[in-house]
């Protein structure tokens, strides 16, 4: 369960799409080697809603998860994770883990926050209590934790958010990435990362700038953040279109937060190479299931007497043993094994995708990979605008 | 995941204590043969509240889990669950099964329901609706879930009843046995039992008189019931220690709802091959958690860094995967796979107690056995009165 010494964190780049920016690559961690591109589990709390580790591992065969710094800094508390072997042993996970800075959640979760200079106060959601995120203190508190690839401190704005406001927030993100960079440095064993967040909300000079400055830092790796914030989507992919190639070519590139089933690939093509987003285990929870023929809304009448399996191209533990009345059934009567079999399902449809992106960009045919997708998405109702 | 045809019902006794009543055998069904002393996990809705179907098998080895024909036939129906396979294929369980007739829950769970000779007229909890059972109606309604295992139709009492009121019930319940027997003979293909069920509340005369009369039904297993209602514990053993020699020595005798770990041995010793209660997946998810060093309530502040396995003697994947304060967390943050974790653990704890008494009985040691336990149940706080 313990970290492999030695292991230098490392991005390996195995090969780029002809046709797109698409790439494939190995991240090498203290915690194993993850594929890319590669999809994250949200494992909020120290776990991922509804799975089991082992089935994670394999089951899944989940290389990386991410958990999140501001619920695991209130509760159990940083130090006592750190205390019982960091998250990798408390949770008994041996495999890479990525920890957002706590920002995100501060912006969206907590009762009262407010940014200055310094950081940011803001009272926990739990009990109320204030606390104080810095650049140096979210380094910290990930670095109790034990995480493979830490992110730092960034202001996350609401959309839409004027360029002025988005430009003083911007600078300020960067500002706050010195500063971890800073505070990193002597406790730095480059067995983890730390990435910088380009921020500068729907505007293309922002992120620009923004993307140009975080470039000075060296880092093992990029984030882009602010995306999936409400704005539409062309826009996001726009940002990211703008974002990715400006990062160095050698360094892993995450969106944070994004994305849906039908929007990875575009994200890919993009020159992605790591997401995470909550959608397949909440979305599996309240009953909406992603298949390779579309979205089941499983408490539906028409899945009352369905023998077929949820998604018939799917080889889960669901899926092979498990009608769709059956699902409907468990999802009714409110039974908890609905969101374990909804969220393995759904997990799995992600990250079939993943490896599905990452052979045909491996064989060299991802752009007719991505073509083929696209018209798929396009014939189905609900596709991308 | 169908029934093997042909696979008659038959109990085969293996040992004897002879100090006790105790017994050690063999329940050969269409779906697999379970070991006796059983304890079977409930399932109520068609599912063991957290516990995947896999992991009942192959963690748990569970051979026989119960039903609630009350719940499956409001939701999703019965004849829903026939065409979809029986139980057994609509839940993809191909070990046994036994239902419940669903008068306990009738009595229990519904919002109004009135008794005649002909049957009981209750209200949905689901939504209001009226609904009748009959003996023969609750005996169609198992036929069609597929059970291996059916019992009659009984009327369950409230503690305390008076004698005269028990009597009367009692007297129903012998009345509504036999036409629920005389619906099942044409029926019957012998791959199936049909167990009476012996009440009376806690009165000896009464309960001696209803064993005696089910006598003359000479079925494959005979059920007490009526306890666990709220009654002192020695009143419920008392009324098992009168009714269980009654009844055929080679023929399974299962008490209906019991009960705590430390009871079981006590109704095994008086004659008992099968058992089931809800407490240890309904205690699971409240977090209490049962130990072969006790009781833990998890969410107490002592087990907040408690680096220990829940049950240092347990070989659960719980108690070797994770400690004290991980669980300890994750029940504090509500999070799904406490009560997974705590449901695998507290039915593993019931199932090798099971296993434990099993093998004390077929090596001629549960005498010694049963006064272990009871020394050790003495010593500790909390032990029964």
């Amino acid at each position: 369960m313990r970290a492999k010494l030695g292991t230098v964190f490392r991005f390996e780049l195995q090969a780029q799409c002809p046709d797109t920016g698409a790439r494939a690559g190995l991240l090498h961690t203290a915690h194993g080697t993850v594929e890319t591109p590669a999809f994250m589990p949200v494992g909020t709390q120290g776990t991922v809603k509804g799975v089991l580790q082992r089935d994670l591992q394999s089951d899944l065969d989940a290389k990386i998860i991410l958990a999140n710094t501001y619920h695991l800094y209130l509760r159990p508390g940083h130090e006592l994770i750190r205390r019982l072997g960091g998250l990798h042993g408390f949770m008994n996970w041996d495999r890479a883990i990525l920890t957002d800075s706590g920002g995100f959640q501060v912006f969206s979760l907590s009762d009262l926050n407010k940014v200055t200079d310094r950081g940011v106060v803001f009272r926990s959601h739990l009990n109320g209590d204030e606390h104080l995120f810095t650049p140096e203190s979210t380094v910290d508190v990930q670095m109790a934790l034990g995480s493979d690839i830490m992110m730092v401190l960034d202001e996350c704005l609401e959309y839409p958010a004027s360029h002025e406001r988005a430009r003083h927030s911007m600078r300020r993100t960067i500002r706050w990435a010195r500063e971890a960079f800073a505070h990193f440095k002597p406790l730095d064993d480059a067995r983890r990362a730390l990435f910088p967040i380009v921020q500068g909300s729907m505007f293309g000079d922002l992120r620009r700038e923004c993307a140009d400055a975080l470039l000075d830092l060296d880092a093992r790796g990029y984030a882009i953040g602010g995306l999936s914030v409400g704005e539409p989507r062309p826009l996001s992919l726009e940002m990211v279109e703008i974002t990715a190639p400006l990062l160095p070519q050698d360094r892993p590139r995450y969106v944070m937060g994004v994305g849906l089933p039908e929007e990875l690939p575009e994200y890919v093509a993009r020159g992605i190479d790591m997401m995470d987003c909550v959608m397949p285990t909440r979305n599996a929870r309240n009953g909406n299931l992603f298949t390779s023929q579309g979205r089941v809304v499983i408490k539906q009448s028409q899945y009352r007497e369905d023998a077929g399996p949820l998604d018939p191209n799917c080889s889960c533990y669901t899926c092979r043993n498990f009608s769709r009345a059956y699902l409907r059934h468990v999802f009714q009567a409110g039974e908890m094994v609905f969101s374990t079999l909804a969220s393995l399902h759904n997990l799995r449809h992600y990250l079939d995708i993943m490896s599905g992106m990452r052979n045909a960009i491996l064989s060299g045919n991802f752009g007719s990979y991505l073509a083929e997708r696209r018209a798929v998405r396009d014939a189905a109702a609900g596709g991308l605008p």
